[in-house]
């Protein structure tokens, strides 16, 4: 049946847990049921919710977790995202201990959803690389520099090899505007490609009013913009999707985790992380998405952004979306990286490509070779001997075995 | 200066907490400032975070609960709330145990938001109700119902007297369209109008696709829309700023909170609910903010609803917002709800009306009579008396002393 299956997590007693589900597949969906006239149970059976499993998951004491499912049929909302969220977890979200883990969308729903409009592919034809992880680098104390700082620390980026190289989600168009930054940005990564053969694409902050977005967006890819930067959750999924779906805006986009935080990280409110930064960001259509590692300060449970790589990558009829597991990177990480997340994946790094004891050049670098040291079967140590810059890393950082 | 000064509650040992706060204020700012040149010192200084307060909420055992005060530049963003919500809340949100508690405006940024259009007193002239909260109710059960039933279900609760009715917020353009429910609403509500002199205005759910939402608003408008029920968490603050901000939708919007619990419920993550559903709903510019009330079994603390309804209404330089402390409202509360929001509200009732024993028209008049009552003076007990579908209520659901 078309419609979706919402999956929540809950606190009740066990006795209630069957009680509660039903309470939920019915007030959000006909209201009431037992007590309507027989004509109106006709009428109404197609839109009705039904609880499609309720199951205890820990219990102690009093307190019993249980997760729940609802199915909600397309009869009841618009294939939209706002419409989906409000009608499975907008009044619901105010209800007390309960968290939304998962939605299953029945396919004729999926297929009316964009995924990413390059995808996995696309994006490694563009780099002409195919066989190893991606690597990006990240502007680093960019906010008040002028045009010609970010230009110099573009080139020294790319200058040690990285593959991508992304605004700071916080850089809006204050001192330099995003058309500025494209053009500089596409001349100097020019250069380095006539100079030594490096292609690298240039995620350029996207940002500023929501109706403004698309002028904005297309004039920015006129000009040649490689990539564009979006916190999606400043603005609202289907207004990703909206951008994906522009004909005239060809170009990839990254969704950054800003604000996602503030839905995601109770363990017993919000919305599973898997779910939002997984799941429907990769239904919107993000080319890319980033998420906190597992092994910085800033970190998310190993099981959750797994989770999320799987939802960006598992075959679903849509294209596949670039995990990016950010923060706490650095190049004695990446035999790591690479056993959790396998090769579809961005090495994302700031402090650990611009902490570097030669800088930039120096620390990209050291995660080229860290990768090529990997991906080659030879430990870290091993391949240092011969590789300068992961010695240094190494030195710096040391190696997570 | 201008700029924000973003209040969080944090957790972290005492003696961290102003090295904690300085560290975030660096972080979301330039980054970094001892190790700088002191050209770029000067530079930047401008664009530096400042804290601005540290102090120690609670303490127990090694979890000190401690409040944070962080100043940001206006130099470092555009004046826009996605721009300065990924600012104070983007990566922080991520950051473990971290509530983004309040936002304190510079002037001169608070000037170039919009507030409401309407605002309190010109919602009561369209009315012509001046001395008594107003009155709504909520359509119950009307998820795949077809227009003749849902006219029906508006006149019955006007002729109740209620001065509003709202949409429920899962009914989307599926079985009606929005603007069939205009046009037909305009009809029933101006014949209820003629025969008995009661107004009521009829808040119509605004929903679909981002991009398409100004078109679909306006043409609306044309076709004499009242209010636009608009599920703001859904779609994002700046989407109901732009809604507001066009001179071709000169309709008031009342903003409800499906979704926001996602943000607000966890006492340790997320967004407090005062800022998101009372200072930043109002900056954007609803009319109405519904919010729960602290009274049903879809509860919010007492103390945070009031924080919710002072900064709709307080003294800022903008319109007035009417708070709509919703959920679990029935007549017998009528006196507990004054005494709590005082005149400047509107009592919201779904079950309260619909539940009565002489049905929405009962409801409705029942409601009405707990009103007066209590703007008399009288208690609900002595008024029922002359007062049968107060009466019949008070049999029902009692009253709250």
């Amino acid at each position: 049946m078309s419609g979706i299956i919402a999956t929540y997590q809950i606190y009740d007693q066990v006795a209630n847990l069957e009680k509660r589900a039903e309470s939920i597949a019915l007030g959000l969906t006909v209201g009431s049921w037992t007590n309507l006239p027989q004509n109106d149970q006709i009428q109404l059976l197609k839109h009705k919710g039904k609880v499609t499993s309720v199951r205890v998951d820990e219990s102690a004491g009093n307190r019993t977790k249980g997760i729940i499912e609802i199915f909600y049929p397309s009869h009841n909302f618009t294939a939209d995202l706002p419409a989906i969220l409000t009608t499975v977890f907008g009044k619901l979200s105010l209800d007390g201990e309960i968290k939304l883990i998962d939605l299953h969308f029945s396919n004729d729903l999926l297929a009316l959803f964009p995924g990413p409009k390059f995808g996995i592919s696309a994006i490694r034809e563009k780099l002409q690389v195919f066989d190893r992880p991606l690597l990006m680098s990240i502007f680093k104390s960019v906010i008040g520099r002028d045009l010609n700082y970010i230009g110099e620390e573009l080139r020294n980026q790319a200058l040690g090899g990285v593959d991508l190289i992304k605004d700071d989600e916080i850089l809006f168009d204050t001192c330099t505007s995003l058309e500025e930054r494209v053009v500089q940005g596409k001349n100097i990564l020019q250069q380095v490609f006539e100079s030594n053969g490096q292609r690298t694409l240039y995620a350029v902050n996207l940002t500023g009013r929501t109706f403004e977005l698309k002028e904005k967006a297309k004039r920015a890819a006129e000009l040649g913009a490689d990539i564009f930067l979006f916190n999606v959750f400043a603005y609202g999924l289907d207004v990703l999707q909206s951008l994906v779906e522009d004909p005239d805006i060809s170009v990839p986009i990254m969704a950054h985790p800003a604000i996602s935080g503030a839905f995601t990280s109770s363990p017993d409110y919000g919305i599973e992380s898997s779910l939002l930064l997984g799941k429907l960001v990769r239904l919107a259509g993000a080319d890319f998405s980033l998420f906190p590692s597992p092994y910085g300060s800033v970190s998310m449970e190993k099981s959750k952004t797994l989770k999320i790589a799987e939802y960006l990558t598992e075959p679903n009829g849509l294209l596949k979306t670039f995990p990016v597991p950010s923060a706490g990177i650095h190049p004695g990480l990446v035999p790591q990286l690479i056993a959790d997340f396998g090769n579809e994946q961005v090495i994302n790094a700031g402090g650990g490509v611009h902490g570097h004891p030669d800088g930039p050049i120096g620390g990209g670098k050291a995660f080229r070779e860290a990768i090529a040291a990997t991906l080659s079967g030879i430990t870290l140590e091993d391949y240092a001997n011969q590789a300068p810059s992961l010695q240094k890393a190494i030195e710096l950082w040391g190696v997570r075995s």
